[in-house]
């Protein structure tokens, strides 16, 4: 029992950089109950990585990945609005991805799934929240990604959204995220059980993918948590020339000559910073899908709310909500001035626009965190909210 | 005619972690002359990847990695200084490393190479400076992993260095920079190319040692130059949905079936920020031994100069060289932090400490760009500096 509820959509849905899909699913799951007014509806969009369970509830038990921020009297108060959380079109959490089968053939879309947008994830997120029978959202909220599609669906749909929210997210991708999410894809384009993306019923380019979520993880934190955290902690190996633990390193490259040699001289695992990089890409390559990894990514590279609009500005400006623009000082990967960015254009759009710096030495994942302090500017936000 | 000379060491060398080599050659280049009195000596040690040749001469015009700051009247003024630079131990330029053949057995080392640690590397070093007659050093100085060893010569060796000068560099590796190496070295291993490092003759793991020279390149530079320099700017790819250049990345894949639909998503090389990357990498692989990279990145994680000492500082303070410590805002891979830390422990020990911070938007590359800025900072150090 997968713990999400499915909407399907029956009709061709056309892709904004060209080709269409046949009709998707959309994963999803909801908090709280939606009013007879249908004017309390949040829409929680995610980041990269998770699906629709934000929460725990009866049907899946297990806790959701924004669990402490979800819930009855948390700050997004399931006694007072109904929150919607979906897994992304092209994701592979339950929604329509490049490991769904394409019903024209039966087989997974692998590389024939048309190219990806932000823009395409809101509007499929749109037509769930229409058969939700959800006309106008009071809010969008999002963090990282998820910022990136509450914008979206603020700028596309601007009538449709009273309040957004933009966590450690972005109106445009620069260079230095862009150049982060171009070396993942390489270490998945470049492994060889990648086949072009046709490794369904196969391996899969597990080895390129976990290079990739190591380095993503590197990219969500930073130096100021790791110092203290680890400094220079070691790994015990038993039998190793310094003793240390490379399980989870070994069943990566299987009867290849000379691993033993590499781990005599610790290449691999040895350092406590290094076992937990390698627990975190273990973990990913167990649920996520590559070619999921290869479109997502590369969408978050495309998306510039000024694209085909005379100016960033101009594009921001489509935006007619009222907005909450959060930043973390220590992100690397959004950093910032990202968050200044798009709170300026806001103002210059005449949004009333509230900018909150969350000082957290977490970087991008502050969001996950800093529970008690995003609470406190997200409740600030929310509950004079404008009514839709 | 490589434009280097070689200093062969004929008798066994044990190494600091165990095993040894049966002796070694190291490739150096020296600018200036030795005085009469040889108290005018500098020792310029390098990054991971540059050889000995900092500086162009007759027998190599090429520009060398150090071009603006070696010569007459320059930063190390070859009028009044005799520098000497030479390509470290367990290097692939020229220098006895894991692609050298193993005298007793007449094929590369590859993996039988011994541990390698900055040590190593500065112990080889002096043993090239008594060859040219050189007993004391005026200054020992190096920026990046060339300031570790700088800083390794003073404390392993500290009646031979009158001053010491360590840019952009630590006395102690730690964690954010070490998961960046350690994903580094994950993508050389994960690549079935480098079969165990079993690789001379064959293509060995171009793939690899290319995703990890471009996760180097981001760690070197960073958003605060790439944005004004690359912005969102595409690269033209001919026959493409938005047309675009992907001729440096083909060559990577041959013969991989769905790697045109994987252009036609732009998976590949589509911003200009990706073409540089996939330059950097493209020249790397050219001339870098892929086992060189793993023994020598292994190396700068394993720096400590606290290790086997009571502390961090108790290390520091086996230096009895006048120090220089240059630390630069935006270096990601080496924070100002550390340089602070190695400023406040050669200060504790009583050491004559001069700290400067050298603002650039060029991270932890600043030393290769910031020619008048630094010079000036060198030269008022250096001019003044304490005789031998």
């Amino acid at each position: 029992m997968p713990g999400y509820k499915l909407y399907t959509h029956d009709a061709p849905f056309p892709m904004r950089l060209g080709g269409s899909l046949p009709g998707f699913q959309i994963a999803y799951e909801t908090w709280g109950r939606l009013a007879p007014s249908r004017d309390n509806a949040i829409l929680l969009t995610t980041g990269l990585s998770p699906g629709s369970h934000a929460r725990s509830h009866p049907e899946a038990p297990a806790p959701g990945w924004w669990e402490e921020f979800v819930g009855p009297g948390l700050a997004l108060d399931t006694d007072r609005w109904f929150v919607v959380c979906s897994n992304v079109l092209g994701g592979c959490a339950g929604s329509t991805g490049p490991s769904s089968p394409d019903p024209r053939t039966g087989r997974p879309f692998a590389l024939s799934f048309p190219s990806l947008t932000i823009e395409d994830m809101v509007t499929a997120q749109r037509a769930l929240l229409r058969h939700l029978g959800i006309e106008k959202l009071h809010t969008a909220i999002g963090s990282s990604m998820g910022g990136m599609q509450s914008l979206a669906f603020a700028a596309l749909f601007p009538g449709e959204v009273a309040n957004v929210v933009a966590i450690s997210a972005a109106g445009r991708s620069y260079p230095w995220s862009i150049a982060i999410r171009f070396v993942q894809r390489q270490a998945v384009l470049s492994d060889p059980d990648w086949m072009g993306g046709d490794y369904y019923g196969a391996r899969g380019p597990l080895n390129g993918l976990h290079v990739a979520r190591q380095l993503g993880t590197i990219s969500y934190r930073g130096p100021g948590e790791w110092a203290p955290r680890f400094g220079r902690k070691r790994v015990p190996v038993p039998g190793l020339p310094q003793d240390g633990h490379v399980a989870d390193q070994e069943p990566r490259f299987p009867d290849r000559p000379g691993i033993a040699a590499a781990h005599a001289h610790r290449f691999g695992v040895d350092f406590q910073i290094e076992s937990y990089l390698a627990h975190q890409g273990d973990k990913f390559v167990e649920r996520y899908d590559a070619n999921s990894y290869l479109y997502i990514s590369k969408a978050m590279d495309l998306f510039d709310l000024g694209e085909g609009m005379g100016s960033f500005e101009e594009g921001v400006a489509r935006i007619r909500a009222r907005a909450l623009v959060v930043g973390v000082p220590t992100d690397l990967l959004f950093p910032l001035r990202l968050q200044e960015e798009l709170a300026e254009a806001l103002r210059a759009g005449g949004r009333d626009t509230t900018f909150r710096m969350l000082d957290s030495i977490y970087g991008h994942d502050s969001f996950l965190v800093e529970v008690d302090t995003l609470t406190a500017i997200l409740k600030e936000f929310l509950e004079p909210a404008s009514p839709v």
